[in-house]
């Protein structure tokens, strides 16, 4: 008999390795095959968070993902990224797909998640996510009481974002990247720019917390985040 | 010399005690107290959460908060419930605060991280929120690419939860307890109501997936939750 194997979803967190959970822990070391995305030319965040626990004889699979994409461009993409994994799962052979932060909170293994779910046995982590991550990193008291929190996408039009921002009580910008100019305009004409705080590769060695203004937009990278924290006087 | 102890307010996830991070292991276990909040008469959610990992040999201060007490109200039992760690703190013994979720993520380890953090060395550490551990233990992937989330406690007023729920692409209502029949019928006027989908005590052995219009509402507890996922095709 020639039973399936089973898909596992670990979230390994924002950057810092001791921010796995136990569970990830325990089946990343389970697995006999581990699966991870990186940008073309790029070392694998997720991999590298993970790599002082690989027990070294483990088969890799290294994906690639265009960044951003329209999730209508993306599928044909990731119907073909999958079939790997599959492979590995129809030969019996446990798989574990490393997810930078949570798995289902802006993730790709989502796509995965929808492919292969069906078919095999599946157990997705929850992991730590750079929302929660990003407020403890600056030291902000994020969300209390009866707050309303929004979780924005820098990409959205600049109408959008002012009006959500307008009806929220805290918030977190992600995607910043090359929206960045854009998002700091929007904080000014708000009065929110000294409320709202910069981090970038939060919990990792090259975390830099950097005031609004002094930020430069052409060195925005991916992994940043604004935070607008409550203003509840605790 | 008498060199003060230090802070450690940590995040012990939503219930799995395996969905604690090494981290927060370390400093639990490196500590020579510990302290945590319980209802009255009720057994400490987040102390049980770590219960397996205890040395057993620590100085444990278990204090009281009123639920659901506006801020303002609240800040003077804070300021006594705090003296016992200060004490401790001052007398060179670290403290570890456990914390349910996210210590900064609606939580009330932020009362104390105000009034301490400033006069000891204080130390927070990220946990897995319930925001990300429930869409994982519902199984919907939540938010994708340009989503924008919105988290809503439910105590807002109906017309309020109505203009959030409408202007955003997923969401997570919280602090159902009471509230529960206003937000069934919100969901239900604004079509959410197959969409929406409910939990109560995720990831733990008492993990209920109910059927929105099958839920008792005499019977909705503190920690439950409506995830409202998104809606696009992956």
């Amino acid at each position: 008999m020639n039973s399936k194997g089973r898909l596992y979803g670990i979230g390994v967190g924002p950057g810092d390795p001791e921010l796995l959970t136990l569970k990830a822990l325990r089946l990343l070391r389970s697995a006999s095959v581990i699966a991870y995305q990186s940008a073309i030319d790029r070392e694998s965040i997720a991999r590298k968070i993970v790599s002082p626990y690989l027990p070294g004889n483990q088969t890799e699979i290294l994906y690639h993902l265009p960044k951003a994409l329209e999730p209508e461009k993306a599928k044909p993409i990731y119907d073909k990224e999958v079939e790997p994994i599959d492979k590995h799962l129809a030969a019996g052979r446990d798989v574990v797909v490393l997810c930078e932060g949570d798995p289902f909170f802006y993730g790709s293994f989502m796509y995965i998640y929808t492919r292969l779910s069906g078919e095999y046995h599946t157990e997705v982590v929850p992991g730590i996510s750079s929302l929660m991550a990003c407020p403890v990193s600056l030291g902000v008291p994020f969300t209390y009481y009866n707050d309303i929190l929004t979780v924005l996408p820098a990409t959205l039009p600049p109408e959008k974002l002012t009006a959500q921002l307008l009806a929220t009580d805290a918030a977190a910008i992600m995607k910043l990247g090359r929206h960045f100019t854009k998002v700091r305009d929007i904080l000014h004409q708000l009065g929110l720019d000294t409320r709202a705080k910069y981090i970038e590769r939060a919990t990792t060695s090259e975390q830099k917390i950097i005031p609004i203004d002094e930020v430069n937009p052409q060195e925005v990278p991916y992994f940043s985040m604004i935070v607008i924290p409550t203003t509840q006087k605790l």
